[in-house]
């Protein structure tokens, strides 16, 4: 009721421009839905439970040996990190050149693998600070180990949780792929964080940060490190962003204590979106400088959380513009009633 | 058997880049299906026939007044354009400044209308040629309405088939949104084909429309003036780009003869998809000059049918480079098998 009130002045579409990429996202009201609606998505519900899953026991079920384990106190591991067994880049040093004609290709090397935590039935968002640190800690480890192989020019880490956004197995899991070229979504933020760097001698995302936390609005948690916020440009309902307060371009460099004031606010924002969506399909992924041997003094490394809430059709596809039908402010404002 | 046999040199993984955006493809082979495999993609089945349908008698159901109509000659309608009863962008002139702190937003309007054929079993990819040009007649006439408004830069059509890629009104109909922003994708399409067009001094899709007639393993259908393809760098498994072969950055200028001509190559590719796939859910758009009184002498528009055989995941929407499962090469072989 009292969103209705507050949405009086507000125009029935709005177009926002995304201020690192310069995209723009329709925030269409109009259509709007109250903030609970969103919860009531259909979820896949293919979870067999532990009986026959492929990460309980991954050496028995025929996954390749362990890269990394990490144990517990009482002798059972609590993580491991191994190679995918359907990799998307294949192990290899140099990349075979595979251009045809006008075109050009070359052959998909790199390193896929998968990370894993014990317990089929804790997801991040349900576990506490330290279990998630320890998730940050071996994303840190293995980027470390890889960003300095030949054929590794960016590390994308990433999660997918659900069957709607690509998790084939509904143990919890990340994923990490080394590969050779800088991906186009990052090569836009580099540009853009260059470009406003160039214009403004400051760094965008640390104007970001600096402006929600002054404005609160769209703040969803924050402590003296890190803050978790809808971004202003929102590309989905109750997207969060998840950005040091600090600046660092690089990932791999946050320090052990910085990594507990990370998991602090990056399983209060997952929490907050478990809750108010019921459980909902989400992704979330890392940006962070490429590791091509170049420096990116104006980059800012962040964790974006994806909820999956409606379906990407034509206009999205067609266009890149993204349609939301709630204000970031208003998914800021119920996330934050779930803390 | 064969296909194995063919596939025996190419490697494990591919990667391949997009000539005019620039944007990386993984074609990974080594996940690889055999071409049918992609028809066993479950469908939604929600289509409760023409009984409550709301685009069957539009105005009876409470849509907006006509815009356009074409009439059969025994005076059943055949098509018809009206306003989207939930715009994404509301009608107006001028667009209030919305920006806010280092933000740059703007109020959303514009235009937003529904463009439906008669039948409400009948879709494009099972239409005949004249009926097929008879909607391209459609969007061209409402392009050509709507690009001197005002508030109007740019004008996306597109077209959802199937739940699980947005359209919800199962009824064949596309959708016409006219905005005042130019969008990201077409932007980086446009900027690519200026840089090929100043190294090469050619056009780059002109490039890729005579690099493909002549090479024809990744044709799917070819006239005189028009080709459907496999593009080199497919972002989802049987991608289809159809393309004037002749130098034109104007959709909006197609004549009438042209319009035949493209719907016979249209028709073929999207009906191939159709029968290989088994009635996939699909959306396919138009790519065409922004209308903002500039001109785009090295544009070249074009279609692109995206059909939905698989998820977008955490690696996808992290870097924006798509992981297919199947080479173009193949796919093209196996829709050709289809006409």
């Amino acid at each position: 009721m009292s969103e209705k009130k507050e949405n009086k002045n507000i125009p029935a579409s709005e177009l926002r421009q995304d201020i690192s990429s310069g995209d723009w996202v329709v925030i269409a009201t109009g259509r709007a839905k109250r903030p609970d609606d969103f919860a009531n998505f259909e979820r896949i519900k293919d979870d067999k439970g532990i009986e026959g899953c492929l990460f309980e026991d991954p050496i028995a079920s025929g996954q390749e040996a362990d890269i990394l384990i990490y144990e517990k106190s009482d002798g059972d591991w609590s993580l491991r990190v191994f190679p995918n067994k359907y990799p998307a880049v294949s192990r290899g040093r140099v990349s075979k050149n595979l251009s045809e004609g006008p075109y050009v290709a070359m052959e998909g090397i790199g390193y896929h693998e998968i990370i894993v935590t014990r317990d089929h039935f804790r997801q991040l968002a349900i576990m506490d600070t330290l279990e998630v640190a320890e998730v940050f800690d071996a994303y840190q480890q293995r980027f470390l180990e890889l960003m300095n192989k030949k054929s590794v020019n960016y590390i994308a880490i990433f999660h997918n949780h659900g069957k709607e956004v690509g998790a084939s197995i509904p143990h919890p899991h990340s994923q990490l792929m080394a590969i050779p070229v800088v991906s186009p979504y990052i090569q836009l933020e580099l540009d853009g964080a260059q470009k406003y760097f160039k214009a403004n001698r400051h760094c965008v995302f640390c104007t970001v940060a600096e402006y929600e936390s002054e404005e609160k609005k769209r703040v969803v948690f924050e402590n003296d490190e890190f803050i978790a916020f809808c971004p202003f440009a929102s590309r989905a309902a109750f997207e969060v962003h998840v950005m040091p307060k600090f600046h660092s371009p690089y990932f791999e460099r946050i320090t052990d204590k910085q990594k507990i004031k990370l998991a602090e606010v990056f399983q209060k924002a997952l929490g907050a979106i478990y809750k108010a969506l019921n459980d909902p399909p989400y992704n979330f992924y890392i940006h962070t400088s490429p590791c091509d041997g170049k420096d990116y003094p104006h980059f800012h490394w962040h964790i974006e959380i994806l909820p999956h809430t409606a379906t990407w059709a034509g206009f999205e596809l067609d266009t890149g513009i993204e349609i939301s039908t709630i204000q970031p402010e208003v998914a800021a404002e119920f996330l934050r009633k779930q803390l």
